[in-house]
């Protein structure tokens, strides 16, 4: 581990930070970011650096790091690549210990050199070093932002359990936003761009034992040190569930990552057969990265039976497709279950599994249902298929998924295929850790991976 | 064919409809129609049909069928399974050659003999008969729609090319109202629910030939008759693309899927093998079928090489992977092209494909490179990423992207990640017909769909 990551704190958790490139202009970053901390609520202290202006958005602004009163933690840093160095060796003597290097124009532009410098300078005054060219961090629970996208194109999520290690700042941001538009919160975002000092190998020990993660997601196109980064993430699996994707995979995809951010792409067959000895969930995608993570916030499934609910019977048809080609079971439920099931149901509905509860169904109905399959032990998760189009359905329904999502006995995944509507009702469903999705063939994927992951965790507890 | 059939259009293009069932209480189907259908601006005559009342929301009231003064073409039924076949017998008195029977409690509910009879009367009476257990029609050209969902809660489509005959209600309309929050347009919709007479394979001949359907999707848990169905499929692919979904494909979904319509689903592997050889483009669940049928709005590639576009590295990145993985091409670029594209890219940037444009282009830069690439034939196909999240975009880059779906030269799919902003641009895009994915996987897989069936296309016209 590098020492320097014992400091990774003042970045995450930076009491102070000093802006170096901070502008008055809106169309620079150093303006975007300034704006972004101010009306994020950043709760520390924010010292604008520019030696052009004496105040930008109400804010005193200092020539320079040194001139700085009193102590600083962190330095964003948005200036040209060839002033970098300076400003680094002023953090230094500042005693500042985080820095997030925005700036591109390093190894990944063959400006190698540069980039060693900037990472030895750092590494000798035990500096915490993210980046260079990267987006930074986001901890919504200090309200650090140093994205340099405008709010109202980019939200900011809320707090949660869910971090966000991105070698890509595109990738990572459009993820991000994605969540923060589901009101799914997260604990920490870090783009680290070049790693020049600190990689993802540190960012996932650091985030392994970081109270507030309770998940991590990983995105990467070449370690730079393989081998640490698979022991990192092995030992994270053992304390929380790890999402990865492995980007760069083929010859000309590897070209193109190396291209991005300067490292080498590596061969994907070596990564898969790491992540999977690592107990690491691999996504296809963004968009299963994305599938993935959100079933994670519930508790474990105890078994790979499934339970379906649906009051659409196609939807339930498709469910159970997707169960036995993902190799789970769809549950068997007993003829004494199916006969307690059939008092209540109405008799132009069969009691079965998947259990059409049909296009009338209304609330009741289907908190019946909820609780019938819950009640099973031979169950470990259930599928509950909602058209909230229907008629006899309102958004009252929320309340009985949350409260059956955060039913300790199984885990859930909501479908809800449909147009604004429903949208409108899946956000409501997130907002609550509820994870949803517009088809179950993504909702079985992800409630694979939670059991696979389920079944690791128990073996080794029972171990 | 059913001799019935030919009689479809009094069902999509009916210039007077009598609705069966009609209600004054806003909680019971007959209401929730009869206000759509109003509402929704349907250009024909409406005749409401109760005995109980003298007039619904400001429509005459009829106590039958029969005493309908003037002529009638479609009547919708949503009256109980009981009442119906006296209902049909008057239709067939009245001279009505459309019908479509919402009403439940027919085959599904081991009603086998009803449902029997139900199909002779029409068969009889040349009644083309949609239904019973359905939803029913939806066509914004006429306005016709029988769908029992309410207007705040399931949006109806514009008018538009695609065509989607579906075999269960609630798959249908939640895809339907899923394309029209996008803003996407359709020909027709017709869930035909058990489909006593006439089946997948009367609609899909009638779809085949109607000159507003560009692209079919059928969603298919069992067919009446597989061999018709097939053969009907195989015309229409030699016309336009169809794009199919079978569910319930297992031992144990095919039961959920009898239960549900009362068809036998059959062995899934002899849909997958025929489907292949109508040259049907078969999606895998919801999700892929909404994905594959939105790139068939445009033109088809000439070749299976793909340019892509990026203003973000870790995108591009991805989609090379998705590219190779698919077996496309990522089209190789001449020394010539790269000298010529270096010519106007910043020295900070790669002419490679993928192209990364870096973070800070704007609009002008969207445009050279699309161009560039456009002007290449050596590329078949583009993948356009677009992380409208940076400060350098604004909607205006909508025009060029329209432009460039419209541009007959090839066929783009546009990715687009990002949360409420993104997803605002991205139905900008969808409105003007430019498919949008939020992966880089499935806008790639789409197109490779779209390659195969233009490969077949133009083997056909060749010969």
């Amino acid at each position: 581990m590098e020492e320097a990551a014992k400091n990774l704190k003042y970045v995450f958790e930076a009491k102070s930070i000093a802006l170096v490139g901070a502008s008055e202009n809106p169309d620079k970053l150093g303006n975007v970011i300034l704006k972004n901390l101010v009306d994020g609520g950043y709760r520390g202290k924010i010292f604008p650096v520019n030696p052009k202006h004496k105040e930008i958005l109400s804010h005193k602004c200092y020539p320079d790091i040194r001139s700085i009163p009193g102590k600083v933690e962190c330095a964003i840093v948005a200036t040209p690549a060839q002033t970098v160095l300076q400003i680094v060796a002023d953090c230094a003597k500042k005693g500042i210990k985080g820095v997030v290097v925005l700036s591109g124009g390093f190894g990944e532009m063959g400006n190698v050199e540069l980039e060693k410098k900037l990472a030895d300078t750092c590494r000798k005054a035990g500096i915490a070093l993210i980046g260079p060219n990267c987006l930074g961090v986001i901890n919504p629970e200090t309200r650090i932002d140093s994205i340099f996208m405008p709010f109202y194109k980019f939200k900011r999520p809320s707090q949660g359990g869910i971090s966000f290690i991105t070698q890509s700042g595109g990738v990572g941001s459009a993820v991000i936003d994605l969540a923060a538009s589901y009101g799914i919160g997260i604990a920490k975002f870090v783009s680290y761009g070049n790693g020049a000092l600190l990689s993802e190998a540190d960012l996932i020990e650091y985030l392994a034992d970081d109270a507030r993660t309770k998940t991590i997601i990983l995105y990467i196109e070449g370690a730079k040190d393989g081998r640490r980064m698979f022991q990192a993430l092995k030992r994270a699996s053992l304390k929380k569930p790890v999402v990865a994707l492995k980007a760069g995979r083929g010859g000309k995809a590897g070209e193109a990552a190396r291209s991005h951010t300067g490292n080498i792409a590596g061969e994907y067959l070596a990564y898969h057969a790491a992540f999977r000895q690592a107990r690491v969930i691999e996504a296809d995608g963004i968009g299963e990265l994305f599938d993935f993570v959100r079933v994670f916030s519930q508790g474990m499934p105890k078994n790979g039976s499934i339970g379906v609910i649906t009051n659409g019977g196609g939807i339930g048809v498709l469910a159970a497709d997707a169960i036995e080609r993902e190799g789970l079971e769809l549950a068997q439920i007993t003829e004494a279950d199916k006969k307690a099931i059939a008092k209540w149901l109405p008799e132009y509905a069969h009691a079965a599994n998947p259990l059409d509860i049909i296009a009338d169904a209304d609330i009741t109905r289907f908190e019946k249902a909820i609780e019938a399959f819950m009640g099973n032990p031979e169950i470990g998760a259930l599928v509950i298929c909602v058209l909230f189009q229907l008629p006899s359905l309102d958004e009252r329904l929320i309340k009985a998924l949350v409260k059956a999502s955060d039913d300790k006995r199984k885990p859930i995944a909501v479908v809800a295929m449909g147009g604004d509507y429903t949208l409108a009702q899946r956000k409501m469903l997130e907002a609550e850790g509820v994870p949803t999705y517009r088809d179950p063939v993504p909702a079985v994927r992800a409630l694979k991976r939670l059991y696979e992951y389920a079944k690791f965790r128990n073996g080794k507890k029972k171990k």
